[in-house]
């Protein structure tokens, strides 16, 4: 063989040739709106659910950091090299923090699990990527999902090649029996259903949250059909109305649930720290058992190695900070959240009252928190009518298509008001309401 | 159905119902591992291969924080609200430190290519992550790896169900004519070769390297075969002896070369900051064209969403202080490397003089730099042995058994000597060579 002597001409790849979840609507969705946000950024946008900046300071990540090793050092007792050590180098897989993590959850959401149960990720996603990976092994294996549902769990899925059914949610949300049906139509149909995602507080996209009785319902069904469910809740914290309701992980008593844990609405998203409680107990082949967690850590291993070090010491100074009451530390936002939905809702109601709503054909449901909510209109809202709601209306939202995996959703669309000022939702939904009455009446822009 | 009134007795999962990558012989070797070293904490270990600590100090992260914050708004000319999102939100998929990496490479390795086809990643672990699962679409797709390899490369193939074939390295390190070999004799057995993984320079585990002339071949069969190559080089800094070798990357002209690029033995471990420099072209159904990178994108959307910008913000003011030449801020680093690999070599010598190694057959290679060499003994070195190494003359090493996938290494051990002081070399040498003169001569500890 020749050495060439020419440089080669570059031959490109094929996109048909690479793995197919880079063909799936999902992924060329998220990449369409990206695009939309990025060709208007004038637009007033109702499309990200990013959380609000607060009164956060670059110079405050130096001021968890020291937070950080002053608990190391006084509080725990390490010497300075310990401390260095613990920053500098590789660490133990499942994270640094978790005994702040386990301490944290205990005093919001009175979660008893031990820190042994807890897997520090980077961010929810990694979380739902090991979980994913450890509980699916079979073709027949199926994961089953709120639908509407988060875009993240589903392009998880397709990642690792897992079967997705989508549950429907019912008019109160996420459904119980609908669960169960499901579980059963999945039997019958040769699959194994291993669990269900959901988001039980103001879920994303649809905003929706389960009663508590729906919750008890929901594990006791879990039990029957030897179900684990994943929980999700990173908007918990954010009560509009109303009291805050148990999570799930708070409610299990037969280890059903493998709760999914964000820091990155209630803390820092650019730490992009999350993290698991799996403390389900696992037996080997020869009788010798592990938890959950410690299955979720070889995986990790092959994943991210661990969870940066700094990012975890910055969140585990802000824990130190707070004294392990995230919720208490959350009081301003959760504030904020309010006036905002708040905000958004008085604008729509102004703009569409109850008569004219009715002759338009316009609803919209009101969330008891969270970021997001839902309008549900008399035409196509799909990417064509969002085009010409940012080109033409300078107002951008999110299609409930693109959430929907069985082709629902087509004349919703979803308003994420978390990062907005109260004056830019006033001046969005005005324009939000020309677009939509334009589109319903004929009206030009 | 009634709500429960007991609660429920929880069932535990049972692994074999798990994912089978989580049976897998390399995840289980890297536990034995761990719990080895976290038993024999007195031990001295030539076991991980960490990076030397050498002047960092926990103060030095506001330090590049503030290096960095001081880049955006001085050199970029950004406003202070642009900084705190870019330090606080979730940021751009692909990466923010994109262009000083891009500027970084060409400096230290002369490898140009574009911002755009970098990506940040989660530490180097990420980035194979990625890449596999891009690359690897159907089930006959084939992964090549020179053996004996690293276990991060095969324990993704494994989560994400790839097959790979390993090609055996010559007595001169990875062995392009016997990648050509594998290549067609995969082909020949229906398999459809993508990618062969190699680490050019001081491989881990072998600390073999590729001569210039063997680097141009690889390429040339790369071409030939229409093949890539997944370069990953943590340890090409670290040059012991003779001339640094040029990257595949830096002479690849035809866009064969992925190059997997880490700074966790460069800067800092505990960062987790990684990327890919994927600058092959993509043509997709329609004709559009797209890099690679971009197509890496859509799948970390789904792994991690974005790199802890707090991590990249760390690795960003430290490459801004080197003014992007990380080679020469490594300076005292690779001094420092070559020191401990001299003084492992120059122990092993004063212990194992030529005629006593002929006697007793025990031979050593002697690696041009890097973290690694590789012992051959005349005794089974497996992790029975290693235990007893352990407790009973208080040395840890790695045995290379662990690293090959057909079963080859099983009387070879590694040594790794990049974290330790020279005094603790020379005592740890003393103690290694009186357990493989133990167990050669049937002498008792």
């Amino acid at each position: 063989m020749a050495t060439p002597t020419a440089p080669p001409t570059p031959t490109p790849l094929s996109l048909a040739e690479l793995h197919d979840s880079l063909g799936d609507p999902v992924l060329d969705a998220m990449n369409f709106l990206n695009e939309v946000v990025a060709r208007f950024p004038d637009a007033l946008s109702f499309a990200p659910g990013r959380p609000a900046e607060g009164t956060f300071e670059p110079e405050d990540l130096a001021r968890h950091l020291r937070s950080y090793t002053a608990y190391l050092e006084q509080e725990l007792g390490w010497s300075r090299d310990q401390v260095r050590t613990q920053l500098f180098q590789y660490g133990r897989t499942n994270g640094i923090i978790h005994e702040l993590i386990a301490r944290t959850v205990a005093n919001d959401e009175g979660i008893e699990v031990p820190p042994e149960a807890v897997v520090v990720t980077t961010g929810c996603q990694e979380a739902m990527l090991l979980t994913l990976r450890a509980l699916f092994a079979r073709p027949e294996d199926t994961l089953l999902v709120s639908s509407p549902c988060y875009v993240g769990i589903t392009g998880v899925a397709r990642l690792l090649g897992i079967q997705v059914r989508p549950v429907p949610e019912g008019p109160d949300g996420p459904d119980p029996l609908a669960v169960r049906a499901a579980v059963r139509a999945a039997k019958r149909a040769g699959q194994r259903p291993r669990a269900f995602y959901v988001v039980p507080d103001f879920a994303n996209p649809s905003g929706a949250s389960m009663s508590r009785a729906a919750r008890e319902l929901l594990l006791a069904v879990a039990e029957e059909e030897e179900l684990l469910v994943l929980e999700d809740d990173p908007y918990g914290f954010f009560v509009r109305t109303g009291e805050a309701r148990p999570t799930l992980k708070a409610l299990d008593r037969g280890r059903r649930v493998v709760h999914l844990g964000s820091f990155a609405k209630t803390a820092l998203p650019g730490a992009r720290v999350g993290y698991v409680l799996a403390d389900q107990e696992v037996v080997g082949p020869g009788g010798g058992r592990t938890l959950l967690a410690d299955e979720l850590s070889k995986i990790k291993s092959m994943t991210t190695v661990n969870t940066s070090a700094v990012s975890q010491a910055v969140i585990g100074g802000l824990l130190v900070e707070s004294g392990c009451r995230l919720r208490e530390a959350n009081s301003a936002a959760v504030a904020h959240y309010r006036t905002t939905m708040d905000t958004l809702l008085d604008a729509l109601e102004r703009h569409f009252p109850a008569e004219r709503r009715a002759e338009l054909g316009v609803s919209w449901n009101r969330p008891d928190g969270g970021f997001f909510l839902v309008v549900d209109v008399p035409f196509t809202a799909d990417h064509k009518a969002l085009e010409l709601s940012a080109r033409a209306f300078g107002v951008l939202w999110t299609p409930m298509c693109d959430f929907h995996l069985d082709g629902g959703g087509t004349r919703q669309l979803r308003l994420s008001c978390s990062s907005q000022s109260p004056e830019a939702i006033t001046e969005g939904i005005a324009r939000l309401a020309a677009f939509i009455t334009a589109q319903i009446t004929g009206t030009a822009a």
